[in-house]
């Protein structure tokens, strides 16, 4: 096996836009594991909107990334090497790992999955922390009743597009707001959304109040900005918002700006909350469950978009910010070996 | 008796600040009551921040007042004819009536309250209304606990003074937010806050962090704008704000903008819930029995500011505008007669 491996570090903290030149790839030794330690190989990497807030250094849910150290984020990995009795070689692994080729992780870092349920990378979406960020968020604090009307926004997205399919799971109308007349049709063609809208170029507000002849009882926020600014308007009473990311907002600069929302909540009696996936920790076996359920009775399609090769993670990475990816983005780092 | 009284109609819906010229005083006559109904004449009228909002001709949560029609509002009258078997001569009553000097109210829309357990016009603040909103909102959304730190906007007003007494009653620290030195003497020397801010005098972002070096648990909001504004960067993990009201945006001619709060929410998992005191009529009873026992054990002081004349009715509903109220703002009518 070789020796040496390639390392993703964060070098500045970015302002605005993250730039290829805020990170370095660098070499490094392998390393070796120790009693009670697994090496592992990495197999997929998860790139996520979160990850921005994470490079700025702000007090927030997560710690920041440290300067000119790794970056790290979920991670599905194959044992090399394994030093612990829970492990052993060729077991797939899911945990939160550095951007590197090959991890060196003690055996509670990181847990076994079964790979025979769902293919691996479905752990890093549908089965992971996206789908349970959607599951949690929407049940949890949106609470859809049969006949109402959800609208999420990031629609296309590895949140946004479970989301709507949970939604219509529970019975309701869905709407979905994203950025291309592509991801219109797939919301619609693949999803089974009853409507979407193309932000980039529809009048939101107007494109909403069409799509919501009844209102608006539950937004799921995934988004921020001039797009949410449309959606108070049109609450009906007692909505809910469940606020899970602002993604619109995260290279801003200067302070985020817009109408405040407290007539309309208190007009409506609605409910805003912002949510971290943490906070269900106890509660993820649930949510797998559910969700994995809905997946093998086909109630549920989920949507990777794969960028090959540990090279190009930070591409993978900044993509997000344009909207580049459809479902969830992920970086396949190798194969699974048999 | 009188054949002929009194009545203030709104003439204008207004632009801005309201001002006297929206509204015209005329004289009509008092009429007589048929079966089922009794003649009351007013005793003390309830003014209060909302009726702003109802003298828009927007959707929200109660319906706009009518051009050219009496204002209603919260209303302590004495029974002085009765042709309901439900009511008396001399009977003192509660009901939503209109700012006249008498009124003939069906037996329906009026409920007697019990003045000798507290002063009638406490059915106006402590007991009534503005008690009942700080209540529910405190304890049903704010949930605050023991050891945590409560922010209360408004703190001098009828709803926000009751806020703070509560809760200080459930071991919270208490920090008050007002517009002049003289209520930020009353919160600390009268009510028992621990702590307040004179947003007038004061920078209220600095002065919040020194007042708060736990962090802010629960935001009861009153007043939006740029002091809430000042909250969102110092709220804890699962922090709670009770949306009750806006007052610095009710006569806002232009979008009330101000940095989004979504990021804010997300960070630390916090919920703000807008409510109107409506949603919680099925539990009056409980409201109000906690309040009177509080009252009634010297926990809950209320303060009123009174307006003695009809005449003067609008004078004391502008007034509100510019924060001259202590307390619950009422206009004195007339005398209950023994």
């Amino acid at each position: 096996m070789r020796d040496m491996q390639k390392q993703i570090k964060l070098i500045n903290r970015p302002k605005g836009t993250p730039t290829k030149e805020d990170f370095k790839m660098v070499t490094a030794p392998i390393g070796e594991a120790s009693e009670g330690e697994v090496l592992v190989r990495t197999v997929y990497i998860s790139v996520d909107p979160y990850l921005r807030g994470r490079m700025n250094d702000t007090k927030s849910y997560i710690a920041p990334f440290e300067l000119n150290e790794m970056i790290s984020s979920g991670v599905i990995a194959q044992v090399v090497f394994s030093k612990s009795t829970l492990f052993k070689k060729g077991d797939v692994v899911l945990g939160a790992l550095p951007w590197q080729e090959y991890s060196i992780a003690n055996e509670n870092t990181v847990r076994k999955i079964d790979h025979s349920r769902a293919p691996a990378s479905a752990y890093l979406s549908v089965l992971g922390m996206t789908g349970l960020t959607a599951y949690f968020g929407l049940l949890d604090i949106g609470k859809p009743q049969q006949g109402e009307t959800v609208v999420v926004s990031g629609a296309a997205g590895a949140v946004g597009s479970i989301v709507g399919q949970i939604a219509k799971i529970k019975g309701t109308r869905v709407v979905g707001i994203v950025g291309s007349d592509e991801k219109v049709k797939f919301l619609i063609d693949e999803l089974g959304f009853d409507a979407a809208i193309n932000y980039k170029t529809q009048n939101v507000a107007e494109a909403l109040r069409e799509a919501c002849p009844n209102g608006i009882d539950v937004y799921y926020e995934n988004v921020g900005g001039e797009i949410a600014d449309a959606i108070f308007p049109l609450l009906n009473n007692f909505a809910r918002i469940p606020v899970c990311g602002a993604i619109s907002s995260y290279n801003n600069e200067r302070p985020d700006l817009g109408p405040r929302v407290q007539g309309y909540l208190i007009k409506t009696s609605s409910l805003m909350q912002g949510f971290t996936i943490g906070n269900y920790s106890p509660r993820f076996g649930e949510g797998v469950s559910d969700l994995a359920g809905w997946l093998k009775e086909g109630k549920l399609k989920y949507e990777e978009t794969v960028t090959e090769g540990f090279d190009r993670t930070i591409d993978a990475f900044l993509d997000l910010f344009i909207g580049k990816n459809l479902g969830k983005a992920i970086v396949k780092v190798s194969e699974i070996e048999k």
